[in-house]
């Protein structure tokens, strides 16, 4: 006599097998992890269950597949939104990561994340992110299925301090993961853009050893295709290719910009594609061609990208949202039919991550990954059951992630009527308060201050320092060139540069001005020879003053790697000025004492004439009066008098008389 | 002392005010129909309340606004999906509202909607169908606000059998209904292409008089811009313009595809718009400019459209939508931040509704509609305090429309810990299952003859008739031609064909064919007098012989109003076959009886000689043999041997021999 461990009966039972067979009323039995029998009608009258459920009027369906996330940056959900990629990158997430992210915090994220999704109906994720070990064991004490991809990247991470560690850690995290029944480890290259040719072919490498798929992002944006092409003369699919990523079971998030080559080169390498519709909305990059991929033969999946950039799992939204983008982008609303847009989210999803023969479809031995979904509420009433596509329909474009009822994953129920069974939710979810709170502490504090937040987007040098300096508007150059080209002071250094400067004044005065300059430095015959950009917060405050001569505190920091937009909508300064000028800046040794000597010409605001400015680097109140009456003395013989000493910068400097 | 009914407090406060005010812990006060305070902190403590709730952790907002539906059509939910604007409206939705949209029908669907909107945190919904005034009924019935619009149309609807029917139906509908406290009454002239200029003056006027506003649909797709700029040399919103309709106060839904010029003159008319993104994507019709139209200065309010096309209420979907599709289609995720897709939802909505002064924010004064919404759910954790704006992002980006706890309008509650008060949920919901049971009964049966689907599709004559006919081929066309030139028949009309056909057969052959045929009628040079489509469904069966002669039962459906991808994609032929020829056609008197001779000349398939064909249609058995006889003995005469005769059609003629 045949038993199962469960048996779901009466239900609208949606295969997604490979005839999309759906039984208006069915039965689905399990038994162990597996699926044992799925079938029309009432169940045999000779099945023997240990557990019995009465399906009538429910759905059930394979649990979904959610192709692509960062299940612990739950914790960060909702940190920063409505801003810039690089902005809300390279500003909020990863300045609080490099904070934050420990394996504590992956283990609460990923847990918050699991009881999210299991309630949204999920039994499969691609995961990536870091610390992955504790993902997997996060993940697999909440009894869900996943593919966790350990990052790897060309710079430090907070899990490793080079590459080669995190490589190393990726590979420990397969060896030890590789047989688990509900984790498939795999090496996760971030992308193109943050790995090098050697990382993706080392990382490839490393999936073929051990035969797991690998997990990356690629063709995200315009950007980085535009970046591709400009730089090795072709798009980032083809440049992967020839790093060797494709000889590996590839698992590529967003794919937003590629071509049909592309598309061809991916069905040929057997790749998985995961398509993001939130996320690649949300941060501007743009509406996938996941009809024309379909078309051309490529495995595409759906998944919701990282809660940060979400800002939620719901694997219901993304299906719809999918569907109706084809439809909107095309103009064609028979476009990626919500069939197609289920199966995307179920069997085709699996495949993405090169596991369709285990889950994603209720089919007799693949493993019990399944989800009861009530398909009756009011906004889902009345039911047409004329057109065998309409609980497609039903599911796709009505159905909300808030009418799955029970979750059952590797014969594992982990939720019944709404109640997890794994997971303490409400524990869960008081730990990550406390977590958003000392987030909050953190930002406060670096938001309050606007060198924080300099510090806080990194890949800056700190420099503070102290200077004497004074500034006089001369109505002809002659004088101070003539006394430079005298014996009394020797020219250490000659240089000209043409200066463009954007000031940013910021509410509270006492943060200082942020000035970004790109200075060209111009040869003998004007051209330029070279050029950069740089970050400077000066004037926090005048810190002493020496008759006309001021003693200021600076600090640099170099370079400025971002565009003045990045700048502008990171810092939010309430006022903005641009300066032009043409420097000449001479370092001299006058007295045995070196100064620098500028010869300026401001472009913009346009002025008459030209300013001169002498400046020392100081030490001590001792060594900075010493300077100052040296610089006096100084301005005078350049032929500044001290009545056209000026105290105010450039940048208040209006040109009107 | 002062009192209210209800005071909410200890609530996180989004009051969409003109300062956009949050209190991340404050109070609301209601009594009678308003709203009577607002404020940050704790209640004033001499504030005397018959009700106090404790909205700790929960976010008071103003109820949304469903800026465009037609609600009724909840019970149309699902019934079609997936298929061209044109299937679905005239193929499904059409039809079927022909056959059931009543009274009765209108407020089952009318109360469901309410039950769904209620659920989702809407008080406030601008509707247009028919029976406007059962819409209203069941609307205040449930408590709910609405702007309600009586449509109007240039052709008979389920509600009037005239265009004038339908303005004196408005009229009285507005007359009856201007003074209720939760009705705003309005004609809504459905849209330019189904309406007349005529009668959007008359609506406009309507409107004007009553001083209530208009609604009516806008520029939604390509198709009807690229047909106003070709029959009237313009775009709509000029045009409509043109006919007086801006002189009221109008919401237009959609407006997809409108340029600059056309934002600058809805601005200048005080109209509003009704964008509804989801509606707009899956019928394909595009991603409306809803950045563009707000910077050119446009009150723009969110709409679900229709459940039909959506295919929920579900303002939570659409406010999320809004947002991300701006910011993907622009390529700028800074594009309609959540704060911007909230006022939409809220107060703009109201506004677009020109309903702003009673409703859409918390202020006193205004009337009490407002929501209580759990903003703490898993899928909502953790959360960032820091930023005053992170309180939008969680509601537009991450919370559900199941997260809706309470729900008040008018100061009436509505909903109360998700529990429904006005409607009884169970009831409707069984009601609406025995509508949807009826209507796929009808589709079964009308999909199952592809004549009842030709007549559902409207607009054509059914004509059935019976006809003999005899079809031989004939290599040489002298001795025909000099036949009809002779003394033995009189010729009563001569005309020559081209002739594009286009055959569907179907699975059952049984159905018959479908034909589509279009004939230009060529005038004595060879020229193109005339062009006509027609449909003809035959040869359901050949109903006898009468040797050569067959006797065929016909049914003619004329004109052919659709394109041959409608008649496609609704017929859903198993195969198709084209048939292009000359075709010579003669009436003529022989023997005292008519005939139609045809002489034709394949195309394609492309075969050498002629066609000859006699036929007359027949009214009796007895009639038919003697026809037969007679048409045996022409044929003859015409130049064809009994040998040369062929029982097929040209569609069966593969031109192989």
């Amino acid at each position: 006599m045949p038993t199962c461990d469960t048996l779901l009966e009466h239900a609208i039972v949606i295969t997604m097998d490979g005839d999309l067979v759906v039984h208006p009323s069915g039965y689905v039995a399990t038994r162990g992890s597996d699926i044992v029998a799925v079938g029309a009608g009432p169940a045999p009258p000779d099945l023997v269950a240990a557990e019995r459920l009465d399906c009538t009027g429910l759905a059930v369906m394979p649990g979904l597949v959610n192709a692509h996330t960062h299940a612990a940056m739950t914790l960060l959900r909702g940190i920063a939104d409505d801003l810039r990629l690089d902005v809300w990158l390279q500003g909020y997430i990863m300045p609080v990561e490099r904070e934050f992210v420990s394996p504590d915090f992956v283990r609460l994220g990923t847990s918050l994340a699991c009881a999210e999704m299991i309630r949204s109906g999920v039994t499969l994720f691609a995961d990536m992110y870091y610390f992955e070990e504790t993902v997997a064991e996060a993940t697999a004490e909440a009894g869900l299925r996943a593919l966790c991809g350990q990052t790897v990247l060309k710079f430090p991470s907070p899990d490793a301090t080079s590459y080669e560690d995190s490589l190393a850690r990726a590979r420990e995290f397969i060896a030890t993961w590789k047989d688990h029944p509900l984790i498939v480890p795999a090496p996760a290259p971030h992308a193109p853009y943050t790995c090098t040719a050697e990382i993706l072919r080392a990382a490839a490498d490393l999936a073929v050893e051990f035969d797991v798929p690998i997990h990356t992002h690629l063709s995200e944006t315009l950007f980085e295709v535009e970046q591709w092409r400009r730089d090795y003369g072709m798009p980032v699919i083809p440049w992967v290719k020839k790093q060797g990523l494709l000889d590996a079971k590839v698992l590529a998030a967003h794919c937003v910009h590629i071509d049909e080559g592309e598309m061809r080169t991916l069905k040929h390498a057997h790749a998985g594609v995961a398509h993001n519709p939130s996320s690649n909305l949300k941060l501007g990059s743009g509406i996938a061609p996941v009809v024309k991929m379909l078309e051309a033969g490529v495995t595409v999946g759906i998944g919701t990208d990282g809660p940060a950039s979400n800002n939620d799992l719901d694997m219901f939204e993304e299906m719809r949202l999918a569907a109706l983008l084809q439809k909107g982008s095309t103009g064609d609303p028979t476009a990626l039919p919500a069939r197609d847009a289920l199966l995307m989210a179920t069997r085709q999803g699996a495949e993405a991550l090169h596991l369709g023969h285990l889950t994603g479809s209720l089919v007799p031995g693949r493993r019990a990954d399944l989800a009861v979904v009530d398909v009756s509420a009011v906004h889902n009433t009345p039911t047409f059951d004329r057109d065998p596509h309409a609980i497609y329909a039903r599911l796709v474009y009505a159905t909300k992630s808030s009418d799955v009822r029970d979750v059952m994953c590797h014969g594992r129920w982990l939720m019944r009527d709404r109640a997890l069974l794994t997971l303490d939710e409400p524990a869960l979810m008081e730990a990550a308060r406390g977590y958003a709170r000392r987030t909050d502490t953190f930002l406060i504090e670096r938001e309050g201050s606007v060198l924080s937040k300099l510090v806080a987007i990194g890949g800056a040098v700190e420099q503070e320092s102290f200077e004497v300096q004074v500034k006089a508007r001369v109505h002809a150059e002659a004088p101070a060139l003539e006394f430079l080209a005298g014996p009394e002071v020797t020219i250490l250094k000659a240089t000209r540069y043409h200066q463009y400067d954007t000031w940013f004044f910021f509410a509270d005065p006492q943060q200082g001005r942020l000035r970004i300059r790109e200075e060209e430095l111009l040869d003998a015959q004007g051209g330029i020879a070279s050029v950069r950009a740089r970050l400077t917060l000066t004037g926090q405050a005048q810190v002493a003053e020496f008759g006309n001569v001021l003693l200021f505190r600076s600090r640099f920091l170099a370079p400025a790697t971002h565009t003045r937009r990045f700048y502008r909508e990171y810092f939010k300064p309430v006022e903005e000025r641009d300066v032009e000028k043409d420097r000449r800046r001479w370092l001299v040794a006058y007295r045995g004492v070196e100064f620098y000597v500028h010869l300026d010409h401001l472009r913009h605001p346009a002025v008459d004439g030209y300013f001169l400015e002498v400046k020392s680097r100081t030490w001590s109140r001792r060594d900075a009066e010493d300077k100052a009456a040296l610089i006096t003395e100084l301005m005078s013989r350049l032929g500044a008098s001290p009545d056209d000493t000026i105290s105010d910068g450039y940048v208040d400097f209006t040109g009107k008389e």
